[in-house]
């Protein structure tokens, strides 16, 4: 089977949202021959606004798990704004999947999931999982969720 | 100096943990041309469960840098799953040291260790050692150590 | 334009400080190919000391920015000695920093803009401003920032 994640998103009915602007000195994506090096990337509302809160206080599993499914579509929007489309992906590589949580909280994966799953959705399970760290950590202007990744480029 | 970290493994009287089933979406292992990477790993004992607890609070530096070996162990069993063997393995290049630490406590590099000197000791000095940072976060499952790494293969 | 980052260190009066030692089992540079991956580094002053304590309790926001500067001067102290020199590197590829925060800390970006900073001085837009994650941990020895990289050497 063949994916292509420009029409699963259309199939899905998903509208990117803009692709964040930088708030910092860094480049949103970067490409070093056949990989593409992602920033660090927070969990952007289609209205351009931030998710906020801790999971674990503030919000629970599966509102975290929403704002790392937000952190996805702000890093494909990204990408496509980077590249015109989201076609030169061969596949995901790594995640870091950083959640600001209370220190009680122990469901990081489940959260960061929100984000793995729309990856796997779009390229497949072969293509579309990675490697992957989701752990608790925390997050400037205290975003939910912040995600940085590496995706292989097809060659 | 030839190192043969199979070998040395059984000359430590070292058996391997089975390898640790993912608990969310990702792949252990992934591998792109040479370079080997590797999920964030947890402190898997013998019999399959894992070692918890913050370090600085329920675990002292001795019982963190024990979990840092399990790691380690948890890590090779993953490899050897892979690739049915572990000489494959070139060198390791990048460990990312993850302690569940109290606020208080300093002493994450020495936590990290636990990992490095088994893997100095399989591979050598040369190849047996690379770059690390050693630090502290809110771990999944209030486990006490996790350890993601970058290995690059024989060609 | 042609950067020359040893030029622009003594245009702007900078003399980097010695190059810190490793205190872990860990090498401070590694080169795979024509990455030159970096270990964690810390924010080290002239005099060998390391600059402590918390952003957002014990320092504020310029005291934590002027930590990350030092950092990057360390950094830059560690390659030079492994090199010899700095013109080596082409470009900045990827920087995770770490800011030894308070919870309730949300300028993390800001923090580490005090390393990005300098390398986009020296190595100029286009080469010196890679893709970045800035985020709170707790780090060793109470540092206040701690930040690996990764640089692509010169072909």
């Amino acid at each position: 089977m063949k994916y292509d994640p420009e029409l699963r998103l259309k199939e899905l009915g998903i509208i990117l949202p803009a692709a964040p602007k930088p708030v910092g000195l860094y480049k949103p994506v970067l490409v070093i021959d056949k990989m593409l090096y992602i920033s660090g990337t927070g969990p952007f509302k289609a209205d351009g606004t931030l998710i906020t809160g801790r999971v674990g206080a503030e919000l629970d599993l599966e509102e975290g798990k929403a704002a790392a499914r937000q952190v996805a579509l702000a890093m494909l929007s990204s990408i496509k704004t980077h590249f015109g489309e989201l076609n030169k992906i061969k596949r995901i590589v790594k995640t870091l999947g950083m959640v600001n949580s209370t220190p009680g909280f122990e469901k990081h994966p489940a959260v960061i999931n929100g984000f793995s799953e729309l990856i796997a959705e779009l390229w497949g399970e072969e293509y579309g999982i990675g490697v992957r760290s989701a752990v608790g950590m925390m997050l400037p202007s205290n975003i939910a969720v912040e995600i940085e990744a590496v995706f292989e480029l097809k060659s």
